[in-house]
């Protein structure tokens, strides 16, 4: 037996979120499990350094699954890619030790948030990136980014979440690409809803409808009423998760 | 009665192409015309300046309809946009008089193909770019993308043409954004798969399967069977058509 470390790309248009929800509903689990049920001697059974909502993509999300296949390794992503819906590809695989946990063994995650900016909405964005008319001036968002980034307890971003709250974000960017504001966040975890609703409430402060200290307000009361509003799932990316400490700059 | 001159942008990917083709087949043309039929006073034709395959995107396609509504020519994209899919949306309209014509009075017209070059194909970009695995080299492209600029017979790039072959190619250009290689063509008129031919005539330029010379011999015997296959439908965008005479440089 040996354990493969996954690291893959999807687009989450299609797919009822990550993980697995036996009601008939297609999502990356089921279909990644059933890729595995397909190769001779694989264990079908993923575990994600994260999961994903309805509609989040990823761009590079590792995972574990335990095998007793011989591919070489370097032909794993090939052939699990013969077995994959086209919007789920396998990207690079790695042997790593039984120890290795895709989840408890993560020391940081990171997410992209894209909003796009523009006068209309797009039809080829429709699905990858928020839209917002209104320009967003990043300035007050830099200054509450950096009231966010540090140890907090983020009960105020996170939605039905019954695990504790408190959180270590390492860094917190935004920028702009283009018509694209970019927003880029690192850190050791994130509770459910958290990234969505730091950016609701992070494009209010952008739009001047509310101080960049507010966040600083939020993150003392933890009253998740008081937060913006959960931006939409079609624009958050999770980017990549690392498994040795997050280096400081 | 009033023309408008209307700006949109499209995904290809759930198209059969542009132009209606009333074989139940789903059609940009017919999804246009469909909207306007649902417009009081507006006359369900559409009239553009270019036609694009199954699959190929349009990043900024200008057409022209006629109507009798009185609707204010800045809520035009708006109230269009009510009424058409959310893969097809109106950008921008303007009033033109009755003797403008998209396809006619068009002076240039401007191509953009995306090449994404990655160990692995990508989810995300499976219906926007072309996959190569192998790297490509940018400087016998660019010699062979000279050759092609000026007025030439396309015969040898063009597939099923039945219209006259000679076109002038203002400009063609190639450049790397990240892991995209980026080709972009503005001309008088391309013929029917004139892009994709070129593009996959390039390629294998890049790829050093062909010297750039071929590309001035190809314009000189004007036999498609001697250029490179038509490069898939996904990697293309009309990008923009102008009214005024292209500006050189």
């Amino acid at each position: 037996m040996r354990r493969i470390k996954l690291h893959i790309e999807y687009d989450g248009t299609g797919f009822a979120g990550f993980q697995r929800q036996g009601q008939g509903e297609r999502t990356v689990q089921e279909v990644l499990e059933a890729a595995l049920r397909r190769l001779p001697g694989a264990r079908p059974k993923v575990v994600a350094a994260g999961r994903t909502d309805a509609g989040v993509h990823a761009l590079d999300l590792p995972l574990h699954y335990d095998t007793e296949d011989r591919i070489p390794i370097e032909r794993v992503p090939l052939a699990l890619n013969a077995l994959l819906p086209p919007d789920v590809r396998a990207l690079m695989a790695e042997p790593v030790p039984l120890s290795f946990h895709a989840r408890k063994s993560a020391r940081w995650r990171a997410y992209r948030y894209l909003v796009r900016v523009s006068e209309s909405p797009s039809a080829l964005w429709r699905h990858r990136a928020l839209w917002l008319r209104a320009p967003l001036d990043l300035a007050p968002i830099r200054a509450a980014l950096g009231m966010l980034v540090g140890a907090h307890d983020f009960k105020a971003f996170a939605t039905k979440e019954t695990r504790p709250t408190k959180k270590r974000l390492f860094r917190a960017e935004v920028w702009r690409e283009g018509s694209l504001v970019v927003f880029e966040f690192v850190g050791d975890g994130f509770l459910r809803g958290q990234v969505r609703t730091m950016v609701g409430t992070l494009i209010e402060v952008g739009l001047k409808k509310r101080a960049p200290e507010d966040v600083a307000r939020l993150l003392e009361s933890g009253t998740r009423a008081e937060a913006g509003p959960t931006a939409p799932p079609q624009g958050l990316y999770f980017l990549a998760a690392g498994y040795r400490p997050y280096p400081s700059r």
